[in-house]
């Protein structure tokens, strides 16, 4: 039966320097949420196959892994096949990110929940896309979500929250990018875009960054010349007081680069966050960018994505979305939420990986009895100490190379004649 | 779109409480098995179907979720219709245990791992069993495994790191039980059974507990009378002293209730474990029972299974399994596991859920300013001290009560009047 073993197409096993890795930099994220008032759950990584495929996923439902129901008949499958509806088959999915099952959540349980619940999700998801260098089918996402709140307190929360974990993680230059949906709309309203045209103007303002103001413009020449060509000017205009992700929130005046018109609202929310996202920490920038679009259709009102310059794709965003939860409610709700790319930061960042605290390799000769042996152990362990056994071989060298990059700090030989912890020479693995 | 918005069947939401318990028993865990000096690994959730269904996951590969392919034709679903076979429709399925995960994952990544690799699996697997009182669809499972070695010092290494983990988690009274399968075999020789039937045997001698010695006797004869009459003599006489879960280990003489001409290595096998597991923590006992079967057929040698009195099943088991590493790998490698049940356990323990350590809720007037509440959260968590804001309400009774059992340990009132840190008056929550 030796057959391919590798793990299924786009997805990755994780051995033990990288697992370890990776669990230290959750803790550090779990515990910086946790200190800023955010309550950890978890939901099933299934969810009902319509539930996930209710339009609140938008591209990403496409890329769901569904699940086949189980006990099919022969009469399910042919009616599968005369219908030619695969989907039919299925009665649960994959979630293919964390916002659809917390709406389900919420709806579920808001009875037990406080009036304002502040939610950490640390889990992963699934999206069947083609796997490329950084891009996984099976990705770990950290969401922090505010439900109940809808003053800016919750975006001000989200960011500072948000921005301290990075700061926990040492992950210097990041600069946080905001805007708000409701300016964008100003802007395609300022320009004269048809509200119809709105969604797909968006799409372009989004490609904004790789096809530049010509390219945008001539997408949307065919939802009005005249529009198009007021947006570019605007476009000119105000592209060149964006470089290093925006204007710096704090700027006084920052406001004067948008046009006429635009909600009142969504500018008040953007003089709060001036005004309230003071003393966030070294290393992290929040900066306004009136072209920043994040493509999620659920958006209401403030957006936000965070930009580092060792990553060419963002490594989180988020926004207010206050129509979604109602939806699953059957009534209003106001909720935001801000979302990190675990995958992206993981490889930006440097944890003390191996760390492991005191730790020894008893590395023992082959006669030393096991009664002994596990006694040595667990009079170390009693101590404290993470304890390894290793036989002895003729070269230890490399055996105790791999110990010390394994992150164990000394060692020591056992024999049959020398087998007590008192008679043991420990040496530092150096 | 107000709908049904509970989890899917047979399957768990987890509020921030019971998160909270779950995590902090699960950080416990790791940092037990860690100390014996297992390292943590982490494979998909999804494993390629046909993998899962190569024999190796024994009545488990029936409950498998199996995920459908992508991009199915209107030609493959004919087929499926046509052959009946749903599962041609699936590429990949859900794991069922851990056990197949790291026989792959092993044999992927062998060249990377020591000679003799301890590994920890700690995640979520999914059987589609039907959901009933304390079992579930989605739950967690703690493995650990070590591979590579053919000598006893991994029973005993595994026993060890599993009593201590357990007593780590506060859980006295477990009883861990051990046999051999080869002692099994060996008896169902005695009997004077034929080989090809002793798989059945094992079956019926695992009802022990639920059919008792002569509903065993019964099921069996239809293989043989004089075997199962034989078999029921044994039972009669070695049943009264299993009282308890088995032999205490290591009472002298304990194989003495076995019948005669039983494989030599098994016994020395069990006295081994006699000899090495002295020290173990209070609370933990481990009892010989020639009568455990446990259910996977690919078991080798020494099998364990934890019984705990506030359980009616067990909390945990493994053993050896010395072919199945190499069915994946073309080439033998001796390995042996302990799993415990997590969702068993954490519903039978304590842990001190609500130790969020210093921790305050700001009561806020609705008319403090926003920028002045989120300074004073930023300058308590700069402190180190959680914080949640809170918006006052008429009665706030309630609302302290609340943050209480969220653990949290003091709070105070914040209005527009009063709101630095300094002229905050700071009251317990008790």
């Amino acid at each position: 039966m030796a057959r391919d073993v590798s793990p299924p197409r786009g997805m990755r096993d994780f051995l033990p320097a990288e697992k370890a890795k990776r669990e230290r930099a959750l803790r550090i994220i779990r515990e910086a949420y946790s200190a800023h008032g955010f309550d950890e759950i978890e939901t099933p990584v299934v969810e009902d196959f319509d539930r996930l495929h209710s339009g609140l996923g938008g591209d990403n439902e496409k890329l769901g892994f569904s699940v086949l129901k189980r006990g099919l008949t022969h009469g399910d499958l042919s009616a599968a096949a005369a219908s030619g509806d695969a989907h039919a088959l299925a009665d649960l999915g994959l979630r293919f990110d964390l916002t659809v099952p917390l709406a389900r959540f919420y709806a579920s349980h808001r009875a037990e929940l406080p009036t304002v619940f502040r939610a950490i999700q640390i889990a992963p998801v699934w999206r069947a896309e083609r796997p490329q260098k950084g891009r996984y089918r099976q990705f770990v996402q950290c969401d922090i979500d505010i439900i109940g709140e809808a003053s800016q307190l919750a975006e001000v929360e989200l960011i500072s929250a948000t921005a301290f974990t990075l700061a926990a993680l040492g992950l210097t230059g990041c600069t946080i990018r905001v805007n708000d949906r409701r300016i964008l709309t100003g802007i395609l309203h300022y320009c004269g875009f048809a509200k119809e045209r709105f969604a797909q103007a968006l799409i372009s303002i989004d490609k904004l960054d790789k096809i530049g103001a010509p390219g945008v413009v001539a997408e949307l020449a065919e939802f009005g010349a005249d529009s198009a060509a007021v947006l570019g000017g605007l476009l000119k205009r105000i592209q060149p007081q964006l470089a290093g992700g925006g204007v710096p929130l704090t700027t006084p005046g920052i406001l004067s680069v948008l046009p006429d018109g635009i909600d009142p609202d969504a500018v008040a929310a953007l003089e709060t966050l001036a005004n309230a996202l003071t003393g966030l920490p070294e290393g992290v920038e929040v900066r306004f960018d009136p072209t920043l679009v994040r493509g999620m259709g659920y958006y209401t009102g403030t957006i936000f994505e965070i930009a580092h310059p060792a990553s060419g794709s963002s490594i989180g965003g988020g926004g207010r979305y206050d129509g979604m939860i109602g939806r699953f409610l059957g009534q209003d709700v106001p909720a935001a939420g801000f979302s990190i790319g675990f995958e992206r930061i993981v490889d930006l960042i440097t944890v003390d990986e191996t760390a492991i605290g005191e730790s020894i390799v008893l590395v023992h000769d082959i006669d030393v009895a096991l009664t002994t042996l596990i006694a040595l152990k667990n009079e170390f362990i009693a101590r404290g100490v993470r304890v390894r056994l290793e036989k002895r071989v003729k070269n230890v060298t490399p055996l105790l190379e791999r110990a010390r990059i394994a992150g164990f700090d000394s060692f020591a030989f056992v024999s049959a004649e020398a087998s007590d912890a008192q008679s043991l020479l420990v040496k530092p693995l150096a």
